[in-house]
């Protein structure tokens, strides 16, 4: 071990007025080299000598309330869709902004309604003609005549967003007074040329900032909270922030056909990211990423000509940049950093394909409750265990891809009160400078198993959003020795499985975007992944893959799977029986039976010869078929955990027919993970769980090292140690 | 209590040879004045003295096996589907009959394939041109060329049936050798005409029949094996067994317009009674109907014009029958008779809107094992026990229709190893005929709620199919004091709301029959249903009613229903916070938290003003909804028992507005139930358990008495009693 560790560096930390001396210990013990300012905290005098790199908060779209309460006609808009209204008569009348909070919207009464609203039959589904409804700008009432009594008629209208959504949100969560800042949209051309005036400005105003951290960009994430000031639609994908006039017109020149507001809304819906994203949809999100990539690269340049450097926030206002999109190179940011409890978060950053800074903010966040409303940084609380449980997921992550730095949030006069918590993340400081010591950030070992996941986002949304069905699946791949890539459905349709996948995997319920709904009606999509097993390649299925009813099945791909579900169509259909198997290399290191979290039911083996692992009444839970040269493996449900990160390392090996490639660079113990860096030489192995551990860890030579840890310890050891 | 209950009567035996003195003893003591006949048995000479009706079994399509060997070209036909068959290359080779049963089944090689056969490209849903496939007679296998490679084929073909389907059951099941029967399809004008010179002659060779007991008409039941003789699809109500060529050439002159084998086949769903009826398959049905019955009527004349009478066994060959069809009075049969272990087959034989015989053979049947394969009339077994369990259901339904005959089945020298079931039927013998003395099968008490059940098969099937997750509610229903009639979507969108009916019922899975899949996106349909209960009207779904996706939800009544379910297309959405109620009039008497069974999931509450009954975590498993003037509940699951019976009874009474009817001829304890009939001055009071019983039996004008029963006893009173 004679890489030298730094004892400063790669370490961002938050600043706050009144606590110097505290500051600077801090900052020494965890070897921070830059703060981050935000508005009202700035690096105080008194630690000028540690020469401190400034990052600077900026969210440009909020940041000149001046201008924005001048020109509320070029605040963002957003199409909103009124409830829908039983007609119980001819005539209906419907308060549109009813149902939602009239802090964060207005109705816009500047664009002609009748151009730019549609009101809907929702109970025929047809758009009733405007003539037949009119709006009063004065009572916020649409009333609609001619109505087909019980059914059921909505509106689809225009706002303006009067509140910006993040400070809405930090107001309502924390009970804050004071004035409701609007954001503008830079999509309007003077509040675009406005905006840039602005910047060079503030750029002037700001010459101790060396890092613009603009957070984010030009449109907030959808946040739409009811007429009760509580959350009423959330989607951190969302992109209804960025809906005006203009950009629909200017879409219809660039796409060449028109968008109608229910193509927004979707009958409330709002094309949330777990549902099939339709082809307008997807069109849309490739329109406003043209925009903003175009309106970053115009801030950048001018932050670049000031001789600064930038940094985008990946959170609040990120819609419209998409990192993992083919223009994202182009805005020309010089780092990228977001929040990160886990694995998913990390590779989330780590992985962003273009080569800039990458920095995650670890959590806990220092401030008296924490993402679920419990103590944190007060009494009751625990920040030091919490730090420890996410860094341990993290850190797997970080091991198969490692960002450039690391950092913290909030107030740091809550954090030094907690002397064990200060203590720790000293020690977990130097545990990431540690991996770039040893590391130099090359790449570790990883099998010749490649692993594409297919869902409707692809490669765009990579890593993206834990709150579905797939979520604990994806956590458990961000720390696998594998390469893992993210395909769509247009991906398989145009050039088949991608050159050099092995396994691929298709997770998710019936009729979502993970799972796939209709992309599985597609002949060319259904064969090119049958051919490719056939052909050898493997098949993971977890919960509904391939689902779609049609031809009798539920599962498109049953026949490869070796299972479909029971839809309660086809009750009288005999299932081929199965008997549990004994063994399977599959399940070899589970202690009793996995536990998936909640499952898919009435799951049947489709084929004779389908191999039952684990059952659940008749229910298949685990399942593996050979098809063909090739294999598939099905689980009706997936939680993460360490047994089960087992069990998927060993299915994606069986499925690639690559259990031979297994023990390498691989720990017995399965609460363990290793990963080796050929190019350095280095082998890093590390305990997941709270207690110690010992694991033998075998290289890809065949040799073996027994190791011993401390609860969550990691160890650096050399390659030639096992030869 | 002065009417006369008679010793004898409304009981049907089987008979059998050899155990005259033993059978003379049981005929006694149960009363019986007929006896069953079958192949091979008849009523022994020494048993003439008892003055019985002789009932003699007859199923005409298999009972002249002589014409029906050299005929095999007119044996039943029925559409296969071969296995989903991958092309690995521009060509692949399908063994078509290499699924199934080849003693069932023969290829037919007479109709020409290229015209009656259908080869589909699976994976495109597209039908291969017959140019591009061929088949060999001589291995049965047919190639398809100009294939796309790795799109899957299938084969839609015609067979002969050339195994009775009740035979080879009976064969397979219990071991039997054999000859093999084969069931003529009287469709074909030769069968049709000799099978009627066949009855003829059987009634002349029969003359002591008294009642032909037809086992039963033309067409079996959908029951298909697969290549290792054990089953593979069967479905109770299915139309399969009775296509042919000759019958789907009509059909097109009859409905103008043409069939293709894929309207039976369906992927391999063959119009599953579970799956909703496409228009061409209720054609398919309706045409069937009309020649069964024409083909009923003939037999029946002949059957007549001998002096007998005849009966019709709901079971087995039903198919084309229909009993709750507009023809079926015109078949003239003169009874009917199923078997019955439950309420719901109760009511199925008693509710036939005809006014004929109707007699219920009740179980166990006397035979080694019973329905679930367990021992019964064989050491391990307790018939006694199986008797009383089958009969609680079954007497509370005959105490909402009395049917006019009961009857057992089986071996008789297996039953009279069992005295004490001897003697159990003796009491129950006398308990039916207590019934009919007491009731003179005029109608009880009912209240003025009247229910209708909406599926896709309405009327024609009511009290249809047990086996779906509907299931249960029918049976609940079957006894309670209600007015309960069935409708199908078409009588709706037609007519809406049946008059006087104050409660609507949807249950069943999203996409089955049952709950109505495409049928809730027919705007007339939903807006009736939405109007109704605007207007006070009752709605209660349970599972998924009213559902299919579309304009942003998933239950299409959710405005009316008060919930909706998340189907993790709109995860972001926020969901009303509900919370559990402390009491409401329909969870009165239930102690503790009701066991529904399985429960459709992530149910939430639509509106705010939703009352959560029972939730489980965040789903809501109970809920109540006041919409307009009326009311609706949903459940989120359902199976029959006691505390569930007393649960749905209230929310009957509630959702119609009619709380204040529910004590009116009701039992205060849930486990009792009764019956009161206004024109005969009489009160049935039973105890539904196998614990003695004491609950207050309240009258329709407030009176109350107190009533004990012993384990399962049943109690008469006089309605004077209550005054």
């Amino acid at each position: 071990m004679s890489e030298t560790v730094e004892t400063k560096g790669r370490m961002t930390l938050p600043v706050e007025q009144g606590i110097e001396e505290e500051l600077r210990s801090m900052i020494q013990k965890w070897g921070a080299d830059a703060v981050r300012n935000s508005d009202g905290t700035e690096l105080p005098e008194e630690l000028k000598d540690l020469g401190l790199e400034v990052y600077s908060t900026l969210c440009m779209v909020r940041a000149d309330q001046k201008y924005a309460k001048a020109n509320m006609d070029k605040a963002q808009q957003k199409y909103l869709c009124s409830a829908f209204v039983t007609a119980e008569s001819k005539m209906v009348k419907i308060d549109i902004l009813k149902e939602y909070y009239k802090e964060q919207f207005a109705i816009d009464t500047k664009h002609n309604p009748k151009k730019w609203w549609e009101v809907i039959d929702r109970t025929a589904d047809k758009k009733v003609a405007p003539k037949n409804w009119d709006f009063n700008p004065k009572t916020g009432v649409v009333t609609v005549k001619d109505c087909k009594p019980y059914h059921q008629y909505s509106v689809s209208f225009l706002v303006y967003q009067i509140w910006d959504s993040t400070s809405m949100y930090n107001a309502l969560t924390n009970d804050w007074a004071g004035e409701h800042p609007t954001s503008v949209d830079p999509y309007q051309p003077e509040v675009f040329e406005h905006l840039l005036k602005f910047l060079d400005e503030w750029l002037e105003r700001n010459p101790k900032t060396d890092m613009v951290r603009f957070t984010s960009v030009a449109y907030h994430f959808t946040n739409i909270y009811g007429h009760d000031a509580n959350p009423k639609y959330r989607d951190w994908s969302g992109y209804t922030d960025c809906i005006s006039p203009l950009a629909i017109e200017d879409f219809k020149k660039a796409k060449g056909y028109a968008l109608r507001p229910e193509d927004f809304i979707q009958g409330g819906l709002f094309n949330d990211v777990n549902a099939v994203p339709a082809p307008q949809y997807l069109d849309w999100i490739d329109f406003i990423n043209a925009f903003v990539v175009k309106l970053c690269r115009a801030w950048n340049d001018r932050v670049h000509k000031a001789g600064r450097k930038s940094m985008m926030f990946f959170c609040d206002h990120w819609i419209g940049t998409e990192p993992y999109g083919e223009r994202y190179a182009k805005a020309g940011f010089d780092g990228i950093v977001n929040a990160c409890k886990n694995g998913l978060e990390a590779r989330r950053i780590a992985d962003v394909p273009v080569d800039i800074v990458k920095e995650v903010r670890l959590y806990p966040y220092f401030f008296p409750v924490n993402l679920k409303n419990e103590p944190s940084f007060a009494p009751g609380g625990n920040p030091k265990q919490e730090c420890v449980d996410f860094w341990v997921d993290v850190r797997r992550a970080l091991a198969r891809n490692l960002v450039d730095r690391i950092g913290f949030g909030g107030y740091p006069s809550l954090a030094i009160k907690y002397p064990d918590f200060i203590d720790y993340v000293a020690q977990l400081s130097e545990e990431f400078r540690t991996m770039h010591a040893h590391t130099k950030q090359s790449k570790p070992y990883q099998s010749t198993v490649k692993v594409a996941v297919v869902n409707c986002w692809g490669k765009l949304r990579s890593w993206i959003c834990k709150e579905w069905e797939g979520g604990g699946l994806m956590e458990t791949l961000t720390g696998l020795p594998l390469e893992v890539q993210f395909i769509n459905f247009s991906d398989i349709e145009k050039h088949g499985i991608p050159e050099g996948v092995q396994v691929l995997i298709n997770t998710g319920n019936e009729g979502t975007a993970w799972s796939g709904g209709a992309h599985w009606l597609n002949p060319k999509i259904v064969a090119a992944v049958r051919e490719f097993v056939h052909n050898g390649g493997g098949l993971i299925g977890i919960g509904e893959p391939t689902a779609i009813q049609n031809q009798g099945r539920f599962f498109q791909l049953a026949d490869v799977l070796g299972v479909d579900k029971e839809r309660n169509l086809s009750r009288g259909k005999s299932k081929p029986e199965t008997t549990s198997q004994e063994s399977h290399f599959i399940m070899e290191d589970q202690d009793g039976a996995p536990n998936l979290g909640k499952c898919a039911d009435q799951v049947y083996a489709y084929t004779a010869q389908t191999q039952a692992l684990v059952k659940n009444g008749g229910d298949l839970i685990i399942a593996a078929n050979e098809c063909g040269k090739g294999r598939a493996v099905y689980l009706a449900g997936y939680k993460h955990n360490w047994a089960n990160t087992r069990m998927i390392h060993r299915a994606i090996f069986w499925t690639a027919n690559k259990e031979s490639e297994l023990k390498k660079w691989f720990c017995s113990n399965p609460l363990t993970e290793c990963a080796a860096y050929p190019e350095t030489g280095k082998v890093f192995i590390f305990n997941n769980t709270g207690k110690p551990q010992s694991t033998t860890v075998h290289s890809d030579k065949g040799g073996t090292v027994e190791v011993s840890l401390d609860a969550y310890a990691s160890q650096w050891r050399e390659m030639t140690d096992f030869e």
